[in-house]
């Protein structure tokens, strides 16, 4: 990989999630080598994902430069990697691009979405964890009515006006809201050839209530703002299979759609060369003790969504999102040079700064540690804190732009496809003459 | 293709870009059914493709949904269409999505790459005609320095970073500009462990001088003004191959590089069914009359790149860029209402308003009929005329924040690789043990 050998010990992170990149700020200039590896040259901020996906948002807006991050640091080095395995024994990092020796390594891989071994669901269903992946499901809704324009056939023409989304935690939510809303403003205009209102937006559970990991309060309100916005949430329901054409539950329940985006389950990105009781089974997430330090390797470490560090508060690990990510991002680093310095490692603490959802135009819900609240000032609450937590100046002012833009004129301009994600089926020649 | 047949005369319009929509707008609401038909939903802004290329702009900011641009028109219909052929005995129009019969049809189709019957650099040249084209070229551009980072072959690593750009027009200027830029303000920083000095962009001209639709004037002082950003200029020098590797020419220079971005032709983007003696042979435009009537055909209009008029000042036909497009757009419009109210048709007269070129920061070539000057001022004048002629508010007000932002900061944060252009070739591993 090109890196020098240098004098200070080297840390290996693999990932430039929120956990990597918090982790990485807080080693800057500390006399260690930091090696920074990434499938990507750029960070990207999934919360607002789901606006990329419905148009409201450009793709490079949510997204910033690893190398700009990390421009300024001494002794630290990027590569574009793509890691497939850990030599333990060696310490060796193996990636498609070379090998490389660690002294230390932080795993912060994030999570993937989990299909549970449904390989006929992973090939027909929609995921959105990337942003080229988010980019597919935003030229599948576009592509889908552009075609049910031109079919004749009254049940392709409303499974492709049918859309299913499968989980409802944030992005189910908050996806199922944005959909709502181009259904209400954008589409009727686009395609006033089209019914819009046959249109029908599903948002399945399995769980007896969404957001779950919110307060009952939390979600009661969530699925009534859905549900005003013309959106069916089905609770206690499990979706046990689609073929492309129908999606099949474990209740008589069936839906007919095109489109089934998945986001009822993640798992951790785990890499090959770990023992088995490092890993826990079901969420294959890295097991790590209080200093984040995976179980059975004393100079492996593991942050954000691939860890699973059990406590009381969280018996299965802290939740998967960005807050315990960039917190143990940033206590990691402390620790790090504790350690380097022959001094004792802090065990880490989960400052929960509470967690919300957006659902659509005014409406919010937002649990505070002490405080919950919903409707249009958690929304405000909502874009306040997505907006200051996006990397760099330029993304902020081109996102609030574009957030006051979509707000005022109820639009949504970044309806392009610009990667066609379907071959068009070309449809049999049928002349138009009558 | 479910468009409903009624009273008024069918007008078919294949192509959404200067030309065909100018035309659309100005056919809006006139007692006519109107089909406009593109292979993407969206027009996008040609004139700022290379700044996309070279991530000062998100994709999405110059390109705008075509259907947003028709939503309030009556009796009008867009298709996302691929448009093979033309049955002109039936007057059908056949398209990947199915036949449709016309009353009056405008070819719009624009232009594309020519490489002149070369297959070998057709397979190994980048283009620049389309979004997702400039995207493979952002890509490409950061993938050549990140690959650049790993390989210890000097040979390779300077292949990486020789860039060839052929053709002297304004898209090879203003892109060879930009890459200089980069050069200068960015890659440096990015790249910390790389020698950027060694990065080459060579810009070849076949002809004697750059900008040679311009005056001689403006191609001297965009040569110098590239010459000063480090751009080396060839010109009288013809391009004959490139094999991947190393591009030849007609003298005894050759370049090894693993990147050749080709601006240096285009021909129209001609679509089956049409005379031979219809056609012109050399550049594959459709021969029309003044009223952009094509040669043989009553019905049928060629309107923007794809036409070529043949005038006294113009013996070769009109420039191929935007403006020709757009007034032969709203000339054809009027002539159409005149033909269906059975008045005459008008001749075609082109106003030249002049033509210019940006080259890097703060300097820009402007002729105008009665006004030549070059500068910062040109580059002043450059950014005003490109901004406003942007569609849409929101496009404006991104791009100019973009600008802003990128000038003051010496800055470009779109060189996101959000789609990888080339599979990464796995480097043999080499364990870095020294």
């Amino acid at each position: 990989m090109n890196i020098p050998q240098c004098s200070f010990p080297r840390v290996v992170i693999i990932g430039g999630g929120f956990a990597g990149i918090s982790l990485a700020k807080k080693l800057k200039n500390k006399k260690l080598q930091v090696v920074l590896l990434d499938k990507h040259n750029y960070h990207n901020f999934q919360p607002l994902m789901y606006q990329v996906a419905t148009g409201g948002l450009e793709p490079d807006s949510i997204a910033y430069p690893i190398r700009k991050v990390v421009q300024e640091f001494e002794d630290f080095y990027f590569r574009l990697a793509d890691v497939k395995e850990i030599d333990t024994t060696n310490q060796k990092v193996i990636a498609d691009i070379g090998e490389l020796k660690y002294d230390y390594l932080v795993i912060a891989t994030g999570s993937k979405t989990n299909f549970f071994g449904n390989k006929e669901m992973e090939r027909n269903c929609m995921a959105m964890k990337t942003i080229p992946q988010s980019l597919n499901i935003r030229s599948l809704i576009l592509e889908n009515f552009e075609q049910a324009l031109l079919t004749n056939d009254i049940e392709e023409r409303q499974s492709l006006m049918n859309f299913v989304l499968v989980g409802g935690g944030p992005t189910g939510v908050e996806l199922a809201g944005a959909l709502a809303e181009m259904k209400k403003a954008i589409l009727p205009k686009d395609y006033p050839d089209l019914d819009i209102r046959k249109m029908q937006i599903n948002l399945i559970q399995s769980g007896n209530r969404i957001l779950n990991t919110m307060s009952e309060n939390a979600s009661e309100k969530a699925e009534k703002f859905l549900i005003d916005l013309g959106v069916e949430v089905w609770k206690n329901i499990r979706v046990t299979d689609y073929d492309g054409k129908v999606v099949t539950t474990n209740s008589d329940l069936s839906f007919q759609t095109a489109t089934v985006i998945w986001t009822a389950g993640v798992k951790g990105a785990l890499l090959r060369g770990f023992k088995q009781s490092s890993t826990e089974a079901r969420s294959e997430r890295l097991k790590v003790n209080q200093f984040n330090q995976v179980e059975g390797y004393d100079t492996i470490f593991a942050i954000g969504d691939i860890a699973t560090m059990e406590t009381e508060a969280y018996p299965h690990g802290h939740p998967m999102m960005a807050q315990p990510a960039i917190q143990q991002g940033q206590h990691l680093a402390a620790n790090i040079i504790r350690l380097i310095n022959q001094k004792e490692m802090q065990p880490f603490a989960y400052r929960d700064k509470g967690s919300m959802a957006t659902i659509g135009r005014n409406k919010a819900v937002v649990d505070l540690p002490k405080f919950k609240f919903s409707g249009v000032f958690a929304w405000f609450v909502w874009m306040f804190v997505h907006l200051f937590s996006l990397i760099g100046f330029k993304n902020k002012a081109v996102v609030f732009l574009n957030w006051v833009y979509n707000y005022i004129r109820f639009d949504r301009e970044a309806r392009l496809i610009i990667r066609p994600y379907k071959e068009k089926e070309p449809i049999s020649f049928v002349s138009d003459e009558i």
